[in-house]
């Protein structure tokens, strides 16, 4: 019976919740996994839904309803283009295809064409929101043509997450275009997680326990930090550890893993020149905190003040909350001024106010903030930078003090605040009408010859001083 | 009649300077320009040297002696292959080709492959030194095979600048070794120009003019921070505009070029996961700096503090020295661990105190504190980072207190210091036993259940904890 709503191949936690939240929509999911135990079991431990679980590729595809919507949950890379490759035999012309994985944008765009040549159809969609948002509604960012766009619609917006009954999920733009958002979406959560990570540092450094710290978080979601992370990091610090007794944070090894999304992510910053400070620390801590052993070892030999902050708390959790504030004001408008850069050179069409708003909810970055980016590009859409949308100008411009004072206090205590000072720096170098560069204009004029330009003539005209010469 | 010993493609300044420089050491030199009448000014011009100006590229492969010694100084990319291909079916198996641009490491390991298979040999050889040092002596930094440097030796060492009697120039390594280790060279440059840069910016809201400032930096010279940038710093400072009598560099627009060599640095460290956050600040400054119409116009509504730093100014050229001085102590550490990752990935046998060694002279990088960190690889091969070694770890235990209080001067009073930042961040993460990486690592297993490891259990170990549900 060819009749199911849906396919899905990969039966993770990840592609098996996604599965329980497409068929509690009403829809009838057919599942296929490499091993076929796994589909088995999992079609076993939910008698009551409506799963076809298929022993072979060929009975899951002849089980789904034309045209067949076949969602890949599978590794990124190699494991993808294998699934394709078993399927396109088997499928028939405007079958669609859809990668729900954490796919390399230029992927996408080749698997696009790819089958497109062959005439079927693909979408490459992001998908945030962890285990928790699959089973219960992610944020989706598919690409791919409008018109497959419009048949896949039904099935994905019932199955994202609300906000204000507006589903998170749109129409991305065409080829990689999904995946390259939830690409950036990936950079930006690296952000966020480590400037969190730099407020905790900081209490920890004033004296603050995991039990304080819980308090402090909850209280922060509660107010216009709100927000995922946030609250998650609140849930952290009161989880103790039942083998100890010892708050669980405290037993924890301080190295960070990494993926392949926030690499990319800076990759394609640097082909773009754009700027994006804050995420680049935050990759950058992670690779250093995974050099425990080599930190331990210097850590006896590279001197540094003692790292104590001595301040009332209660101040210093309000200047903690803006620099942490302002410096993901930063963070958000660097990823999003990326987007907008790339969305131009691909012609993508993307509109900065959509995306945000299918960010409000579903996903991991998801946090009241957005709503207010959605409204700054809702009133201006060719808004250049979200800095200067009036609702964070005047955030800035309140937070720019503590925001300091805090990167200060932290600097001269030795405690390390690389995306805090990123943030700081790309603020000051933004607003900063002149910067030192003239200097270095004069270095490259006299060791390269490379011309410069003046601030009395027009632009475009391009000046060369016979320097001395200089011995050595 | 076949017997130069040398021969150029690409009369412009850098190919002319070469050829003079070869010229000069004893050699007869052919060259050939794409422009006919070019080649014939440049012969013109020098009636007294053993020059042989060849009008099409027949008649110059001609003119060499066997083994042809060729080298081709045009732009990075597309035009290296054409002059590549233009000469294979003039060549005789054996000839060297040697191109002396700013090549792509990936590039020159392609070309390496390719003319080897058709039975020629190629050296990819980075020259650094700007015009000046192409005339009188660069640092040449050649990549390929053994056998083919045995040949080139003579030749490159005769031309190469030197230093306490050694030239500055050895076989880096095999394949893409050269143009890799001139790439990271230049990433390098880049970090020092932005120090100095931030220095100046420090010292002009001190209300330093242009000629105290050539005295700062005269001064400078004459210490440890000796070195080629900071000279022509000083130059600079001096330099009055002829048409208004003006300090110069007051007068040049602060809006500041790149070329290829600091995005591919930076590509390769994300690729390498190995942190350059110094460099990474500098090309970030260059990009911000040339927006230079968006800072005008975010200038008047992002505030921040009036610019102006109430010091005694010696002091402040005492505490931005120490600044300056471990910041590029920093810079130089990260350029170099990632010239140390990659020879390992690539099995290229560098010997880092060997490179350093070549940049004491001829190169835009040339400093005496190479000096230090060559006695520093040679005193310890395995050194797994610069900060480590004795000499550094003195210098940035000495400075580390006034780093910090510049730091935190300029963050209070509104100025960008970004390359000063991330150096300290570095330092400061490098040197903590204990980064606050536990708390990501307790939000990655709460969203994705990547799981962790215990501080109280052995490494290798994973732990996933069952997290409270939250509600969103």
């Amino acid at each position: 019976m060819s009749n199911s709503d849906f396919g899905l191949i990969g039966l993770a936690v990840m592609g098996q919740n996604l599965v329980l939240n497409v068929e509690s929509r009403g829809f009838q999911v057919s599942v296929y996994n490499r091993t076929t135990s796994v589909t088995d079991e999992f079609v076993a431990a939910h008698p009551d839904k409506k799963l076809v679980g298929s022993k072979s590729l060929e009975e899951f595809v002849q089980s789904l309803a034309s045209p067949r919507k076949i969602m890949i949950m599978v590794k990124a890379g190699g494991p993808v283009d294998a699934v394709i490759e078993q399927l396109i035999p088997l499928l028939d012309k405007g079958d669609i295809i859809i990668d729900g994985g954490n796919s390399l944008y230029t992927d996408t765009e080749r698997r696009d064409k790819w089958l497109g040549d062959l005439g079927f159809r693909f979408i490459g969609a992001g998908v945030s929101g962890g285990e928790e948002g699959a089973r219960k509604g992610p944020s989706i960012m598919p690409g791919g043509p409008a018109s497959t766009w419009d048949v896949m619609k039904p099935i994905f917006e019932s199955i994202a997450a609300k906000v204000d009954g507006e589903p998170c999920v749109i129409h991305i733009g065409p080829g990689g275009a999904g995946h390259y958002v939830k690409m950036i979406h990936n950079g930006i959560e690296y952000g966020d997680m480590q400037l969190i990570c730099e407020a905790y540092n900081i209490f920890k450094a004033a004296g603050f326990t995991p039990a304080e710290l819980a308090t402090v978080f909850t209280d922060w979601n509660e107010g216009d930090l709100e927000s995922y992370l946030i609250q998650i990091t609140s849930k952290i610090f009161e989880q103790v550890d039942p083998e100890t007794g010892k708050p669980l944070v405290d037993l924890i090894l301080d190295t960070a893993g990494q993926k392949g999304t926030g690499k990319w992510t800076i990759m394609n910053a640097v082909e773009n020149a754009v700027v994006i400070s804050t995420i680049n620390a935050a990759v950058e801590a992670r690779i250093l905190s995974s050099m425990k052993d080599a930190r331990v070892a210097a850590s006896s030999k590279l001197h540094g003040p003692k790292a104590e902050i001595s301040a009332e708390k209660a101040e210093l959790v309000k200047k903690v909350h803006d620099a942490l504030f302002a410096s993901k004001i930063i963070s958000y408008a660097q990823g999003l001024d990326l987007i907008a850069a790339m969305g131009k050179e691909k012609n993508w069409g993307l509109d900065l106010g959509k995306i945000a708003a299918i960010w409000r909810g579903g996903c991991i970055i998801r946090a009241r903030f957005l709503n207010h980016i959605t409204d700054s590009y809702r009133s201006n859409p060719e808004l250049s930078n979200l800095m200067l949308a009036p609702y964070f100008t005047d955030l800035l411009n309140e937070f720019q003090q503590n925001w300091r004072e805090v990167i200060a206090t932290a600097t001269l205590a030795g405690i390390p605040v690389p995306a805090f000072s990123a943030s700081l720096g790309y603020y000051d170098s933004y607003r900063s009408a002149v910067l030192p560069a003239n200097l270095l204009q004069a270095q490259r004029d006299f060791f390269g010859a490379h011309t410069y330009e003046r601030t009395d003539k027009p632009r475009g005209e391009f000046f060369h001083t016979e320097w001395p010469e200089v011995i050595g």
